[in-house]
């Protein structure tokens, strides 16, 4: 039973309310998200509406991705066949901002700290199919994809010199793509980044003080409240956050605790392409093919297995621009309401039925 | 006496740092950078080519913020004169994100927590011309911009549901402005955004620790080191830090440790007047009218004097792009060298003198 204080706070003065925006915590990141509801737009207001129209042929001769210039690769890390065609190939990254070569190594100067660039910086090409978008790609392609981040993600995370291991899709120019060919990266760390360091400190104290896993509890929360959950199956929950910061910004969590994202089996990857596909349709169908970055958060390799940390797929279309007030205040505004954009996606008629 | 251990790391094997990048952790933020000197470009490629040529007008008789429009202006809060003619005013604005009617009220939903959205969202006119640029202003119009700040930020501080005040301005479009006519904003929030808190918490690690502020250290060692050093005046430094965050982003310390931006002087507003013109003139002359963000950070209103925490300005270029991987990590990605970043800073030509 969770006990709704916002009715009786609305009900006592409905019209002040009604003119105020409000802010949100978002309990986990401890971000506080402003829904400016007074700047709100209707959901279906954030459709992309120029969306190009550029034919994209299947093949391109000079793409490093396609089926015939596998040549151009520096170095293939593993590739999933099927009938002697691969169907996903993990390749090591042309321009990497981090090398696998050398020794980890750190310095100080003054104050200052340092540790050599070695790091893992991979492209994991999602189908050989040059104008493929992930949304529409079959749910078994799908399932080879998360597969393949799995496969990598083990290997990786036997190298000692690496700390953290992330997962991410750029999707679309505004997030920071500029091939068209569809792939994801994955990248490793010598160091754990701050941002994990500072959430991981917060949901222990979670921990601490409740003595459970502050991501289960947001999923039972969801699920009981209903109102922002998007698609759901055996293992899997999808929805928008209570202070998404951004609209339509989406998580997806196992139902199952895990901290790491190479626990994840193999029945669950099969439930996760389904969910993934499915919310990547909403997106494609309800707003247009919006820009989009994805990322997989893990714990760290040195507490692959805690009772505090659950591993998180976070999906931010790129719909609202980040300025100075989120650069100099850590918080977001967001246009719209979470509950809102839910509704609207749960709503959204994808005319292509899922397919494995 | 700073020991330059990377000399002696350098030394002992030159050419395998030379073939690597570097991570770089900002101390005070306790981000790390990724300093991709294999992506490195020269300093002069970051600037902008297709600096737009648009004549734009003095005055626009529908810019809300042109001489005679003022009626437009839901309502002003304070004006800096001179012969009677206003020069900066600060003005509610049209479209806040937060609220000032209202009340200050918590509630929870499970574990979710939700403030109401009261709070500042001003807009600072810098300026009566329409075409002006913050880099060409004269010196004495910054000052009376950053009086403005000073006064506002006072008037705002005695606001008892207020806990954090933050100072920004974006510059361009892809910094996050549609209006051409120069402006600043001012915003306050009714709590302490989550990133504040963390960087508080951390700093406060430091003095308990050392026994001394962490900016004012990082100040000496700037000094010490000069390389990174771009401007300097009796009251202020201006350097690139040194895990900079993006190609010339540019930190603007005073000399003087004081928590809070309304704690400086009028004589320290005189100086920094100077410095943020030399600064800004600097990216507009050396890259070509880039667009930016700048950020006044101070400490939050419920410590308002602190021997941990020192106010300072961040101006943000916006030349790289952010994606997933910094999305995912919380990590930055730097295609530049600080020191290169700096030095070519130093070196531009500024057509204009400064005038007063």
């Amino acid at each position: 039973m969770i006990l709704d204080i916002r009715q009786v706070y609305v009900s006592y003065d409905d019209d002040k309310k009604a003119t105020m925006s409000e802010i949100r915590q978002n309990i986990i990141t401890r971000d506080w998200v402003i829904i400016a509801t007074d700047r709100a737009k209707r959901p279906h207001e954030f459709t992309r509406k120029d969306t190009p129209k550029i034919e994209i042929p299947d093949y391109r001769h000079d793409c490093p991705f396609c089926p015939g210039n596998e040549h151009l690769a520096t170095k293939e890390f593993l590739r999933i066949e099927e009938e002697n065609q691969w169907k996903v190939r993990v390749i090591s990254n042309k321009y990497p901002a981090l090398s696998p070569e050398g020794e980890r190594f750190r310095w100080k100067i003054g104050i200052n700290s340092t540790i050599t660039g070695v790091g893992v910086h991979d492209v994991i090409v999602e189908t050989p199919k040059h104008n493929s978008i992930t949304a529409l790609l079959p749910e078994k392609d799908i399932y080879n994809l998360l597969l393949a981040f799995k496969l990598r993600y083990e290997e990786i995370a036997k190298d000692t010199r690496m700390e953290t291991i992330v997962i991410f899709k750029n999707h679309g120019e505004s997030a920071g793509t500029s091939l068209e060919h569809p792939h994801c990266q994955i990248a490793a760390t010598p160091v754990v980044p701050y941002s994990f360091r500072a959430r991981i400190q917060e949901v222990m104290r979670y921990f601490d003080d409740y003595g459970d896993c502050i991501f289960c509890r947001t999923a039972l929360d969801e699920i009981a409240a209903g109102t922002r959950i998007i698609a759901e199956n055996v293992n899997f929950i999808a929805f928008v956050p209570y202070a998404a910061l951004s609209p339509f910004h989406i998580w997806i969590f196992p139902r199952e605790h895990t901290s790491s994202y190479e626990d994840a089996t193999l029945e669950e990857l099969k439930d996760l392409a389904k969910i993934l596909k499915k919310v990547l349709s909403m997106l494609y169908f309800g707003l247009g093919n919006p820009d989009y970055n994805f990322t997989i958060r893990s714990t760290p390799l040195a507490e692959r297995r805690t009772k505090y940390y659950h591993w998180y797929l976070s999906i931010v279309p790129r719909i609202t621009k980040q300025a100075g007030f989120e650069m100099g205040s850590g918080m977001y505004i967001n246009p719209s309401l979470p509950e809102e954009s839910a509704e609207y996606l749960r709503n959204v008629e994808i005319p292509i039925p899922p397919k494995w």
